[in-house]
């Protein structure tokens, strides 16, 4: 099967270069970028030298049509609402790993992306890419909606709950992510002098990703309660770390949380629950399409702790990205990301 | 006034004996080790040299009853507890920053600490420093119990908070800690290539800051809930933000919200609020006595996020221990504690 | 005395906002700035909320004439080169922090720089602000050319052996920055994600810090040679360490290496010599003005290594204007600077 | 194949097992530890978690005979010349990470070392398995001393030079590691506050790679002068620069010393040299086995500038292990290690 990149110069696009290099039936076929077309990928990203020889081209879907059999949209917001109606028409597989075509209601984008929304034919015939939750509808799909990096990690972490509990009235996310999250575009927010050695939060009570989350939920289960989601910049480049709160609607116990995530992701081969007592830190999964969670409940409280991690550009993008086009494909599920978590 | 530091090899006793170089009338008297006598402070600490030349001396609080005016324990948790009955016998002032005095309740500090609690009379004896809301006691003390640093961004986050509003019905804190906190002790947990690129949750719902907050919480309002506390340890040095989650007992705005914090802090020199729609970050803080604080009420929730960060080894430490001082000995309140962060 | 900052946006202008707050003799008059006009420089620097309350102003220099005694210029190289004439024709004095009046040969800065030079007035009226050797040109001096961050390392390291050995062979200058050294502009070089767990080398052979370096030993020593000097980019934020390989043209010892270290400096408030065997750490110097000096003699290879540590942003930069403005006033050397480094 | 590993619990260790999960021929058959017996790998190691299910088993070089063809050696300094001799009349070949049985001269070992050298018997049995350079005695050695990790950075910069120039005067060495080279025990100089923000220089004069290094280029070519090596340590956990100045003994070009490089690693899959006047930074090798190379001479002072970079735990260690393992059993030279670096 051949693959094309679009958006290959950011490092949503050169961590899909990465993966699909380990791959054993994706080849990559081309790589597209708005901007520094004509360019060799290795001068873009050096670390490439020698090994990818590609050359930068133009975004032209009529092209690519002809050549590739899924493109990958590793696009900023805003570009690929436009692109997808092109390669729908042409009939190549569509996986974008952007926001927009996450959102089923499109005054939602509107209110948080602060952007026009895409055609409801765009966003209606788009699976969310979910991998661990959608898998039949993922295998059958033209178009997939990759989910944001934090709805992962979150929805991962909440699934258990969320369709085991009846009524859960409080949700608290507060979501931690590493840099690299914000992409290759300067921004004082990415200076290294006002981030190292830094803590920050941002777009506090309106970050995007808080309605892709609600959306999953209420999906899941139509008593879910809006949540309160807070975004943490950390000094360090991967990894995203997501520490949910939520009060049960009855007296539980740590052991009986437990079993509900052991049971849910028995078989799966990326969610890996760690025993009771013990939680997961961001290098664990570090490099690798692993999503590590550890539960605990207290009874002081009467709320359970979640902590679910995951590698931003892996599970949080092209890795789950390559995953969904392994179900679109009916490939093995763990093709191409098999590698084991970089340490330390 | 003449100053001895017992712990003076720890991190907080290094940055006590910064500050006090910089104060215009605590002098340091000498400097005490369990482990290091005999050796100039300078051979362990570099950045003193040429500049701070103490050598370290033996604990003998008689000998130190005779030339100081002033000692602070800036010593690890469960030995100043065996060390103040014999300072306060010696009528030498004590200001401790480890956790053994804080709470009044012993039951408390043995479930939480897993340690023999300090007796009664010490603890009793004890006042509690947080400089901002305990002045008038502290400036009576002979014993201050220097509060802990995530407990000190905490508590000056939520008092309007608790204090304004009838019942609060859940409190959530997730706090973000530097690993200087963990202190100059070597452990895995501190050992660079396992924290760098990495973000760790620890101590989940077993931290012993928990029943100190708590303390302080119900004291100022009797309704105040038990709290939900974690924290995180982020690939920094230095700096402390507490991100904390409070659901409101009725409809309220930002605005309102803003105004209770502004009237709170008016004219304290070392809490700084934050424009309504603006958060600090750490880094704003660094190496300085201040708080910042940041708050934001969400209509969607009916939830207020208060955001307040400090350097731990300055107001969550160090700075607020000579702040308590400069209390005790009718100073200044600000002396000695002037520098403006260190930024970048 | 009144000073005004040009370039107060800039990193190098807030930390001469910082020092001056600490100093007893010299007050912060105005700001100013090309772009940030009329904006409050807390907005800029948070930071300095509530204790700055400077409104940005435009570079006029009749009215900063009227106002100040003298103007810091904390500009890019190439802008001072057009500011001093004015300042001159209204007897202001200045100290420019940038390149543009350091080199006397305005053919090497049009080499070195690839700009055009500052005229000849200009340069020829300009002193060479290396606070340690160059005391009684300073105390003179209306026009300062502040030295580089790196010719400043290098230069204390190497003084004692170009003044003492007759004829060096060889000098290879390996220095190492941190990222604040390339300032508050965005720039890939400066982007967290690619500077973070990494490590570069840049403008190999042609870094405009060369001729500085080289200007000043030849100074000193006609027999001196050309250097071999490398710049490397550290993922800190602040800090400069100079590892220096100087061949001796006959043998001798560490010790009496050292001992002529040891005079060179005696009494020098900022300059602190290593004992024999050891060797600084930029963190020994963190947020000071101190530089910390260690020095070894190799008998194998007849190769002395000298390592100078600094603060890129103090001795390397506003600190180090700061003690020439006491130079050049007649205040204590260390007015404003007697802060100890900040640890850990 | 079947192969075990002695010191499992520490990095190198841990990453041979991260590459043999992915090579095609070797398997996994026994991990073995000193001190955690009995315990699973991925309680010692939670980013292994229900991928890497080995128990942690005593070294017992006769049981280890039975079962397994190749043993690493993934100890401290001192432990492999006692087992060495072991498994060499057992029969099985032993690759060995730590330094020694690395140099011929058992005086040069115990003075750089200050350890008892090995046997005779067994340096002399020992091949050095720098892959590029020795892969002919390394395809037919039962025993491997795996080169250290500056060695393997500077050896590879070096060696076209070294080779091909008759008399090189001065060599000086200027080597830059990340934290994790120093392994997994605990000590201050690995302590997080005390690294983080921080530039080290360590073992000046003294540092046990450099006779390894003069051992190599004088077995090149007798002519070559003793070398001054420094070794920094960079707050980052993995990446070696070694930043290389050689004086030429005739005038030369950047071309003509670019086309030396060209040439000795035509066609050598690990080394991958930078275009003229570009340089590799540490992270262009992040998490793979490639020695990235850039090279430049200065006509001003007769000296070329050679950077060399590695992964330290990859080429510096586990992954030159793994590639000698496949020239010794005749595999593909890359098989295991064709994972392209992890960027950013």
């Amino acid at each position: 099967m051949k693959v094309s990149i679009v958006g290959a110069t950011g490092y949503g696009g050169a961590e899909l270069i990465r993966i699909i290099n380990n791959h054993s039936s994706l080849s990559l076929e081309s790589v597209h970028s708005s901007s520094k077309t004509g360019q060799a990928i290795s001068t873009e990203y050096p670390h490439f030298m020698h090994k990818i020889e590609k050359i930068l081209m133009e975004i032209n879907p009529e092209q690519m049509a002809k050549t590739s059999d899924l493109v990958f949209l590793a696009t900023p917001n805003g570009i690929s609402k436009g692109l997808t109606p092109f390669f729908k028409d042409l009939n190549i597989k569509v996986i974008d790993l952007s926001g927009d075509l996450r959102l089923k209601d499109r005054e939602q984008y509107q209110k948080w992306y602060k952007k026009e929304a895409a055609s409801e034919e765009v966003t209606g015939s788009a699976v969310y890419g979910l991998s661990e939750w959608n898998q039949e509808n993922i295998s059958q799909a033209d178009i997939i909606a990759n989910p944001g990096c934090f709805p992962t990690a979150s929805l991962l972490g909440l699934a258990p709950i969320i369709k085991n509990f009846t009524s859960i009235e409080d949700i608290i996310i507060d979501a931690k992510t590493g840099v690299s999250g914000a992409g290759r575009s300067l921004s004082s927010a990415s200076h290294f002098s006002e981030v190292n050695e830094n803590l920050k939060i941002y777009k506090v009570h309106e970050h995007q990703h808080t309605p892709e989350i609600e959306q999953q939920i209420k999906a899941w289960n139509k008593n879910s309660p809006n949540i309160s989601f807070s975004a943490h910049l950390i000094p360090m480049t991967r990894g995203i770390m997501a520490t949910m709160y939520v009060k049960a609607d009855r007296v539980t116990s740590s052991r009986e949380i437990w079993d509900l995530y052991k049971e849910a992701y028995e078989g799966k081969p990326f969610v890996r629950l760690h025993p009771p007592g013990s939680f997961p830190c961001t290098k664990h999964v570090y490099g690798s399409n692993f999503c590590d969670i550890g539960v605990a409940y207290d009874e002081r409280t009467n709320r359970i702790t979640i902590v679910s991690v995951i590698d931003n550009l892996m599970k949080g993008a092209a890795g789950q990205a390559v995953q969904n086009a392994n179900l679109m494909f009916g490939f093995n599920e763990s093709d191409g990301l098999l590698n084991l978590p970089l340490f330390p």
